[in-house]
């Protein structure tokens, strides 16, 4: 056999491998390539491109985009204005801030984002958990103002800590929020805003605060008494309709208008039945007025002391982080559709920064939408300007259409709601994870049963914190796998795999499948150790192998090595020569 | 080239998957295995031998084996006397409470304990967090009876914690303390424990509760008024007695009886010389009257309830897991040096009942001490039994010798305390990590400098915290590295290590050397996108090369892969398929 000699890698300072790492870990898509080589005139347009990519493509704009533009952008502004609405009273805030905040944050993300796809606005999960987590401590019913102050602070937290996970390249964060974990959390999200809606959707004026399954389930039916036929009969009738529609969208994205149209025509259907019928005087609870006019500026409301600030704070981390990993992961779906980038701390920062905005605009926390976005992009947008275009809808509804939502009955919000989350709801993904990997679904179910039964934060901390341990769990207890012999080559295979490698007698060939450190070392000292005496005792009774007198260890799947990790090897060798077994180290030929 | 098959490993239902999984993840030395093919009476005899290791070796204890255990007990005690006293002091207690923790623990490990070397009783460093943790909301000067209630109450819940992690086999946690932490947090705490000893040896009254190098240096500096020069004079000869002969025993480890005995012989000295000459009426300040009798009752002193609940449950569990980590490792050393088994789990249950019984018993936390062990096996320990011994010379103390004690001036305990603290200080370990691992020496210097500079507990915590996310980071950013094909072979091998492999023009062959799962399948999107375009740059400036064809990613080192995974692979296929290229996955002959 030949032999290949291993160079050491070029040498190194420790300061350059410093730097190296810390430029993989932070900078692993190495922004600053595109800079190198460029004159200083060139360099400084393209930083200007870089942090605002609006003049990438608003340069190259053209009619053609226009027209795409508005066409999307219409169609967003009619899905936009009724879930603004909805998704405010999902978080307890007057109906109109749900439109304020359709209005600015667009504009800004349409200045700073890199999707071309993203259609800004408030979201459901945001907009519940920001709700429910403030009326913990403050009622929005006997104290609406402070209720509205504490959700525009926790929309500034929110943006600046968006913004300082970009800044600071920290955006991997988001990472461990996995899959299963949002598979579980979103349908468990879903089926609580559902059961929350059943206020308006039965016409139930005593309605608890409380989110959990439990105390809603109670409620509805120790009211029994108050629900309201009409209220039932329009709500339902609205919901299968909105249902039907979302149904066809789904089935052929061609007739994506039916589904986008559908919520609007639904409000101003039932706006019309309930002016023409006067129904509001009839059980069936009504919006009421809406002051007209842009967004008001708030930034005299925001909370940076006082005895509420550390609730503040959380409910703006955690709003935060969960609309940032709906609006990049939204963003980085669609830009695979149509093959461009998003670089994900650029898009942190430009949501941050939006939602630092929106928070003194009367604006509470805002990101891309899922189901909007599909929209957006089924309606064939181009660049972010379709953005623009919803929010200069949003304008003029502000300004001139606000006493037509006068007579808009809550039922139909409500109904709205359930529409828009129940999508949330991904049956088939969960099966696909039960089959794939049961502890990812271990997780899925966790999550989901955390949000249904103890609280949508408390759901998700278990759920991630449940993921990290299975991370941990990994490296704390490596695969070791015995290896063997494939007859006639000097090729060493997995035993458990290959039928035809055998063991030699008297070697013990074992493979470790992870990084060896401080977390596992101790696991494996004690594992190869039951290895050995396992060997030994199968030579024992069957007396037909010779005993143990090598033990070779491949690193192969080995990346890296701690100090602990070296401190193991010294000890195991010390332990194996009083056995006297040989021990060594040695990447086999795999 | 011959074709091996891979065939699937044998079918297993989900059940015993996870059964296999379960018990690969708690019971990885599967303890049930020596019971396996038994008789029911063997059965049993071995289950209580499991129980009680005492009747594994008592049954053979002879003669020869007791004449070592007394020389060895004898020595112990002769250390555990003076250290117990002056450990007390470090942790605000009174300096009795020190001696009742060497009588009562020692019996019960002797009955229970796996290890042979383990010398029982109070350490340094769980001493100086219970006291440091304890004064933050007790002053041991103006309440002293609320805090001895607290320090029972947190030893009770160091030992119930430490007794459920055994219980549960969640024994592992305690390796998340790598080795770089404890040599950081060692020497950080040995240092913030001398110079609480200034007070003592510079015979200061009025010093500072705090624990900072800062507060206790200005309380050392602003008191010079307060400096007594007997007290100096003794402090410092003994001092540089005892760091003699401490030398003398590293030096020689034959003559380990001469740093054995030192502090005892010191304390007689010291207090004969105060006896002698009245010197507590010039400025030394002396122990006083200590209670004779042995260890009352102190169940009736437990908090489970009240104010202090949360302070003392956290004290319990620092203090636990802190105490366990120096048992456990102490132990687990001297069983390598005389090769036998330590049973980490039955370790922990062990030492947790020693402390949930202590506690009833007016002692506090209590461990595997390093020093006290280590004189232990030098002077030739068999057994258990030589904490026995120990036992029964502290209970004759206790019970007859305690006027002796009344003159032993307080600057000997200093001297007594850095002697044994000066050993945590371990800089030969300290380099040698610097020089294998750098990041492991940041977080060596995170824990030494978080000790000095924030918090004894503050420094551990953010140690631990660093070096978990060491971890997570290796995960979150797995190496990728680029393999070329060592000609006339069919053998791979990383470029950047073997000069003789050579890249095939059209193909970029990576290998990615971590498990892939949620946490780093963007960070690879990500990095992939990048190798395959920093590959097209190169082609275009070159102009050599073909353009980029294949892209084959080797999995050798990739353990395992979760749903986030699959889901990349298929993204990662889509998005090449638009730029043209082949992806294919495979394990590569290396």
């Amino acid at each position: 056999m030949e032999v290949h000699q291993v160079v050491p890698p070029p040498h190194m300072s420790t300061f350059n491998k410093l730097k190296n790492r810390f430029k993989e870990t932070f900078f692993p898509d190495d922004p600053l390539r595109q800079f190198k080589g460029k004159s200083t005139k060139t360099k400084w347009i393209l930083g200007a491109q870089y942090i605002f990519p609006i003049l990438q493509w608003g340069p190259n704009y053209d009619l053609k985009l226009l027209k795409s533009d508005i066409v999307s952008g219409l169609t967003i502004a009619s899905l936009a204005i009724p879930q603004g609405i909805s998704y405010a009273k999902l978080a307890s805030l007057p109906p109109i801030v749900g439109l304020y905040s359709s209005f600015v944050p667009p504009l800004i993300y349409a200045v700073l984002g890199s999707s071309r796809d993203l259609a800004v606005g408030p979201v459901s999960i945001a907009s519940l958990i920001m709700g429910s987590m403030l009326r913990q401590e403050v009622s929005p019913a006997t104290d609406p103002l402070l209720f509205l102050q504490l959700a525009f602070s926790s929309t500034f937290f929110a943006g600046l800590f968006q913004a300082s996970l970009g800044f600071l390249r920290l955006g991997f964060i988001i990472d461990f929020l996995s899959k299963a974990t949002l598979i579980g959390f979103m349908a468990g999200a879903a089926i609580i805003v559902s059961l929350q809606q059943l206020k308006s959707l039965l016409g139930i004026t005593n309605f608890t605060n409380q989110m959990g399954i439990v105390p809603v389930l109670s409620s509805v039916f120790h009211r029994t008494n108050e629900w309201s036929w009409q209220t039932i009969l329009m709500g339902f009738s609205f919901l299968a309709f909105l249902l039907l529609t979302r149904h066809i969208g789904i089935k052929k994205p061609k007739l994506f208008w039916v589904s986008a149209g559908a919520p609007l025509v639904s409000v101003i259907l039932a706006t019309l039945v309930v002016f023409a019928s006067k129904a509001q005087h009839h059980g069936i609870s009504v919006i009421g007025k809406l002051q007209e006019g842009l967004n008001p500026p708030s930034w005299n409301m925001l909370h940076f002391h006082g005895s509420h600030l550390g609730l503040v704070m959380k409910t703006g981390l955690i709003t935060g982080i969960v609309s940032l990993t709906e609006g990049i992961a939204v963003g980085r779906t669609f830009a695979a559709l149509k093959n461009y980038q998003v670089d994900g701390n650029k898009e942190m920062i430009a949501i941050g920064v939006m939602n630092i905005v929106g928070s003194s605009t009367s604006c509470y926390v805002t990101t891309g939408a899922f189901s909007r976005s599909a929209v957006n992009h089924n309606a064939g947008c181009k660049t972010a300007a379709s953005n623009i275009i919803m929010a200069v809808t949003l304008m003029v509804t502000l300004l001139f259409l606000m006493p037509l939502f006068q007579y808009t009955p809550n039922v139909i919000l409500g109904a709205i709601i359930v529409t828009a989350v129940v999508g949330l709801i991904d049956i088939p993904a969960a099966y696909q994870t039960w089959k794939v990997d049961k502890f990812d679904f271990i997780v899925l179910l966790c999550a989901f049963l955390g949000v249904l039964f103890i609280s949508v934060q408390g759901g998700l901390a278990i759920a991630v914190g449940i993921s990290i341990f299975k991370v941990l769990l990994q490296i704390t207890r490596p695969k070791t796998v015995m290896l063997g012999n494939i007859p006639g080559t000097d090729i060493y295979r997995n035993l458990h795999q290959y039928k035809d490698a055998v063991r030699i007698p008297g070697f013990l060939i074992l493979s470790i499948e992870a990084p060896i450190n401080f977390a596992n070392t101790t696991y494996l000292k004690e594992r190869i150790t039951r290895w050995t005496e396992d060997y030994e005792a199968e030579v024992e009774k069957t007396k037909k192998q010779s005993g143990l007198r090598f033990l070779v260890i491949d690193l192969s799947a080995v990346s890296a090595i701690d100090t602990s990790g070296i401190s193991f090897f010294k000890e195991l060798r010390m332990v194996l020569e009083k056995k006297g077994i040989e021990a060594s180290q040695q990447q086999l030929q795999r």
